[in-house]
């Protein structure tokens, strides 16, 4: 008899969990519910249709509904999971059990909401479905001022598209600068002075006390610990916590970041039941200490594990080292593991190098300054984390050094490393050896 | 009393060398010597200014003649050394010995001469000296149609920039596809395809038999294996041949690859003379054997080692796993170590593995393709060499993959890679970690 595997979310990890599925197992039956109109869109891209940089939604769509059924994929769209039943092995859908012999949990995060007065007003944006996305873009012709709430990585990216939209763009932000949970001062400013050349107000350090309303119930302002702002929109881009209610309520195990704990297969604590995307939590590769939250393709990988484990086969995950990178401002900014900031809250010890160095040859046009920061473990010199910022380059670097800090490369490699010199694509010293030849130059070695 | 250090040539390598030696001994007597007018330019950026991307020559220089001298490195141009005696540690310069402690011989190369008739025409092109360079930029203001010999690195930039300029370009190489010492054809393709479109002819498989004159005793035309060629101008990119008169005339060794034989610290086989750049020859990494006539970064990377050394210093220099990249046509195309073709002609033992993926969010403008092709030794499956061809982050791969083989990193490591994926800059796969998956799923694993 077919395997009857069924997926909870049609996200990336839902996705990339069924694709794996049907890759190990041919014959298997494969059901992913999602509670949305559409499965397999890029959310990640709704910030650059809103800036203007992606001329449409329609693009963001992966694949059609009929490439998922011609797979033999049944998504069942609109549908709610109504519960989880480890021993019996099925999952509540419309008040009917359905049978599963392997359950594969993607139900994905859900931002922080703001637990300030006037929470429910009309007026207040949490980007995430493609179909709500469409309708607001529509509004931000209309909208004057806005406010984005914290610069997270999607934060970051409002700012930027609020801006290029030529829309006058506050940021509120708790903290002392932007994705201070990744980022040093130091690596931040550049994107910082370049929003407000762009025009956008900053107010850091600053709590939202209360969204406050007009007669008609919608968004007039916000009130911060900086004072009042008025704005007309307010986007939401607090933290994504993994949404876990389904799971939890059938007893999957959670752990001390929120999510749902797995191992390196990505099965949870109950039988035949796995767990991918940002409703799990990953121990971290340096630090051992379980994060959750991470990125697309972080979910898609997992996703990707679980749906050949589901299906009978044998793949496991690695621990996690998270490089990232983004556009902010007139910048691209990445990293990897640790900052300064991180490494000293955690009381994790490290030494330090860093350099401003440039994309291609000094004098080759649109050459790009390209500044790296380098962390290591004192003694062993292996890197344990990386920052950069600057104007081309920052996604391949980052994902090196992502590499560099799983498989133990040290100060010593980078600061000797080979690089390719070629003027419109190189330059004659490499920005991350002479990050690495910096902090050994500190040390004295 | 100060030690006397003496630096023969005046390129990436001995520049390297004097600044290095420099900061380890403030107090040497530190003395460059060059046959030419200048030190210290980027030949590199010739061709780009022959195709018209970079404006003018003068910004290929990296620093002024004062700067050398605030250094306090004495810069002694249009002055040839004679002898090197290194037994009386002394080197002769206009017919008189002058003392070293220490001497770095950096002398660099020369092109391998077409031994053909008609070698000694005018309107045969030499790229090296940058005055030369300017007079042969206002030549080209007047040339209908050139031959380019051969396609190593600098005819494909020769190729790509004519093409630019708006010249008649052919390309004769003896070789059947581009940089065919270093890719597979596959990879070459796209590069080949992209000159066509851009008006070159090529001719592969072709030999150059002779220049024919005109009754001035200019270029005409070529005579090749595949008929004759008319043209105004023949630029000469045979293989980068070391220099290595002076210092073989003093006895020291040179070894299979025609350069220098050095030690990791860059010293010769005489004491106290050490050799860097293109006249020594280093160790490559995978199969130990010597190569030479690498690029200006692995020069003055060597420098800078040597120049260490010889101030007193301690430094080593690594095996070379040898990076490389370059814009050639539309494309920008890498790589590093092995391809298919070179490790089948030396009896290497590989698997392999290959991914067209893209730059961007397939949805994001100016995604490009971006082709990965990874070798690795069976078994250990250890990378050992990478091909690459497509639209951005070619050399920052190429760095990665260097040092990927470097350290042993794995297809595995590589396959389960993190990444980095955000719409404007990384795609949600890796074209790496698809190549890599590639690679494993050939084997069945």
């Amino acid at each position: 008899m077919a395997k009857r595997i069924l997926i909870i979310g049609g996200g990336a990890a839902g996705i990339g969990a069924a694709g794996a599925a049907r890759g190990t197992d041919p014959t298997a039956e494969i059901t992913v519910y999602t509670e949305y109109q559409d499965a397999a869109y890029s959310p990640c891209g709704i910030p650059y249709v809103h800036g203007g940089e992606i001329p449409d939604f329609e693009r963001l769509f992966l694949g059609t509904k009929q490439q998922y059924a011609d797979q033999g994929i049944d998504i069942r769209y609109e549908t709610a999971v109504e519960a989880i039943d480890v021993r019996a092995k099925t999952v509540t859908v419309a008040g009917r059990p359905v049978p599963y012999d392997s359950l594969v949990v993607a139900t994905g995060w859900d931002y922080g909401r703001p637990d300030v007065p006037g929470n429910d007003l009309s007026g207040i944006y949490y980007m995430k479905n493609i179909r709500e996305a469409m309708e607001w873009d529509k509004t931000l012709d209309g909208v004057r001022s806005a406010v984005v709430l914290e610069a997270g990585p999607l934060g970051m990216e409002m700012v930027t598209a609020l801006c290029h939209r030529g829309i006058e763009t506050h940021l509120v932000d708790p903290s002392p600068w932007a994705l201070s949970m990744a980022t040093d001062p130091d690596i931040a400013k550049p994107v910082q002075d370049s929003w407000l050349e762009m025009g956008a107000t900053l107010h850091f350090n600053t709590k939202l006390e209360a969204i406050l309303g007009d007669a008609a119930g919608k968004v007039r302002a916000v009130a911060t610990s900086d004072g009042e702002i008025a704005c007309d929109l307010l986007v939401v881009c607090t933290h994504k916590e993994p949404q876990t209610r389904l799971g939890a309520a059938a007893g999957l195990t959670t752990g001390s970041a929120g999510g749902f704990i797995v191992d390196e297969t990505m099965a949870t604590s109950a039988p035949h039941v796995w767990a991918a995307g940002d409703c799990a939590e990953i121990p971290h590769g340096v630090s051992n200490v379980p994060v959750q939250g991470l990125s697309g393709s972080h979910a898609y990988a997992q996703g990707k594990v679980a749906g050949v484990n589901a299906a009978g086969g044998k793949r496991a995950y690695q621990p996690v080292y998270v490089p990232w990178g983004m556009v902010a401002g007139k910048w691209m900014i990445g990293g990897v593991s640790f900052s300064e900031t991180l490494a000293t809250a955690i009381g994790i010890p490290y030494v330090m190098g860093e350099a401003q160095g440039i994309s291609r040859a000094r004098y080759f046009p649109d050459m790009k300054p390209v500044k790296v920061k380098l962390l290591a473990e004192p003694g062993s010199l292996r890197l344990i984390g990386a920052q950069m910022v600057g104007g081309e380059g920052i996604k391949e670097r980052a994902d090196f050094l992502a590499m560099a800090v799983r498989t133990g490369i040290t100060l010593r490699d980078l600061a000797t490393m080979e690089n390719v010199y070629s003027p419109p694509i190189g330059a004659l010293n490499e920005p991350i050896a002479m990050a690495a030849q910096n902090a050994l130059s500190r040390l004295g070695s």
